[in-house]
């Protein structure tokens, strides 16, 4: 990677996470976690008292502070860039902000081939510089001890934020607008993909050893939909991919589309935890890593509790090279922190080979 | 069945529905609709604007009237009573109100393993005889046109509206109950099975020819969860059933759970949208019927594009005996009534053999 030679000397080659990504033998199984930097944090929630949440996201230095707090409180295998994956779409002008409490809020949603017709193509260099000079922060300040991972919004997810205004209990809007308006939705879909590759490829360029598309919310579409208005869109995705770093495909509720997230592509395929480990890497291929998949509700029970559920995960994976753990969500911000570390201490117990 | 020697003449033995369910040939493929009772009728919106939610359910005639109206205009293959999950827990003094738009809401929810020791067993015959006597009156009123379904919630969801209070996200109150306090979990679930199978079991006793478990939420849990915290509980319940008449199994969000949910019981194994039709049957298993599976979304289309969407879930059923269409989840209260109506010719159109 072009990154690691520019960064000599704070390259990670023995980095456990990214020998399983790689389905190479590693000496237990790498952890890390989805929303590791977050509220469940205090020494996050210090920082959130003082700033915005976009605040900090826009400034490196900030960033890199969050993006580094787990990686010294928790010993997890990976640190991941703090960011947002609805930053990549400010640039459209739909009036995107993050108000309290309630998450990220969408004032003018695209919802006609009308609006669709009106987007411009994403600058991506011009909208997220902040970004990429936190990513060159980040793996500067790391000096080789965990690799860097990288992530953007998978275009359903973010087109489906764009197109609903915000979460959305049918994504009702983002259906009738694939039924209806068909090549609209494409547009809107090419519009995203293309952004995303230069979004990712900028990251990677910068320092990122690894990247992850959150596909979170589609797991709300049946596999027929998946076929038609998502599939082709992120096989060009993954086509414009830089090569050479590992691309995590995570989704939620993605059960049944396992089989075709795998066939868009993805070196290590993420499950959320309402598969069972060892069926969804069946179902995900194995010749893909898999990444997972301990309800993020476990963490609020007893440490005693979390060790018979993390041996459960670690069984079904069964020691086969390319197990990453993780949890199936991200971190949940009323989860007690101590059990978080309990969480990492016991994959790397459990799983010491 | 008992109902059947007392309602002699108004029974249906010819019903598609009832062959379908018995995975016997049917001259096309039956189809009726999850709340085919429901805003998106006018009809129903004239009663509403009358009379509140609860006072139509608590009102045998009325409630009659509503379970019927579908029938005239869609000329469906089934009736559903109409009712509502959680009317059945209103004696355990949990607070139930239904607010306007909002839906059911829990005012004193149940969390805690005192919470659980205090309640006592539901009097089903004095909390729900209403519905009990809307099922006579609806099963008389059909003069033998199309079957009568009954209903309940099943256990698991019921308990997740007396735990969460309401509606949830991550349904966090019900995971720490079963994670922290699997004792009362299991007291809490053993009272919703006892009264769920007397409620059942009272229904058909009271004319219904079918009966169908909503487990509308069971998706949020894991394949572990269903196996240590509903499994054995569902098993029970399906034992308590009079013998007879079929039982249909529905969740969504349940791509995984298929074979749990086929393990616990159902002669019917209800599917959501999430997964192909085809590969929900095999995991259902084909000595089970199936019922399923459009995505509601899809009559906010066009006829044409309803047309395609309908075709696909024929095509995938095969024309193998057994399979009910139905969609993944309820109707939506913003389809248009004259889309619902296509949906229902469509069906019975392009399956004829």
């Amino acid at each position: 990677m072009g990154a690691d030679d520019k960064l000599s000397g704070v390259t990670t080659p023995d980095a456990p996470f990214l020998h399983a990504a790689r389905r190479e033998p590693t000496p237990y199984t790498p952890v890390w976690l989805m929303r590791q930097a977050g509220r469940y944090l205090p020494e996050y929630r210090a920082l959130r008292e003082r700033h915005g949440f976009l605040e900090l996201c826009k400034h490196p230095d900030a960033a890199a502070e969050v993006t580094l707090q787990p990686v010294e409180r928790l010993g997890v295998d990976a640190a991941i860039l703090f960011a947002d994956i609805l930053l990549l779409v400010e640039p459209l002008g739909v009036g995107l902000e993050f108000t309290k409490g309630e998450g990220p809020v969408i004032r003018r949603p695209v919802r006609t081939e009308a609006q669709v017709a009106g987007l411009t193509p994403i600058d991506v260099e011009a909208a997220v510089p902040f970004v990429f000079e936190a990513a060159r922060r980040v793996r500067a300040a790391l000096g080789g001890r965990v690799p860097l991972i990288g992530f953007a919004g998978a275009p359903f997810t973010v087109a489906s934020y764009v197109v609903e205004g915000g979460p959305s209990r049918d994504y009702l809007h983002t259906k009738r607008l694939m039924y209806e308006a068909p090549e609209a939705w494409s547009r809107l879909m090419a519009i995203l993909v293309d952004a995303t590759a230069r979004y990712l490829n900028g990251q990677l360029a910068a320092g990122a050893q690894a990247v992850q598309l959150f596909d979170s919310w589609v797991g709300v579409l049946g596999p027929e939909d998946y076929r038609a208005f998502v599939l082709p869109h992120m096989r060009e995705l993954f086509r414009a991919l830089a090569p050479g770093a590992p691309v995590i495909h995570f989704g939620t509720g993605t059960a049944a589309l396992l089989p075709l997230m795998r066939a868009a592509g993805g070196d290590v395929i993420g499950l959320d935890w309402r598969v069972d480990l060892d069926a969804g890497w069946a179902a995900a291929g194995h010749d893909r890593a898999v990444q997972g998949n301990l309800d993020p509700a476990v963490l609020l029970a007893r440490p005693a509790y979390i060790r018979q559920r993390v041996k459960d995960v670690l069984d079904r994976a069964g020691g086969r090279p390319g197990h990453i753990f993780n949890l199936g969500h991200g971190v949940l911000q009323q989860t007690p922190v101590e059990h978080v570390q309990a969480l990492v201490e016991l994959v790397h117990e459990m799983s010491a080979r």
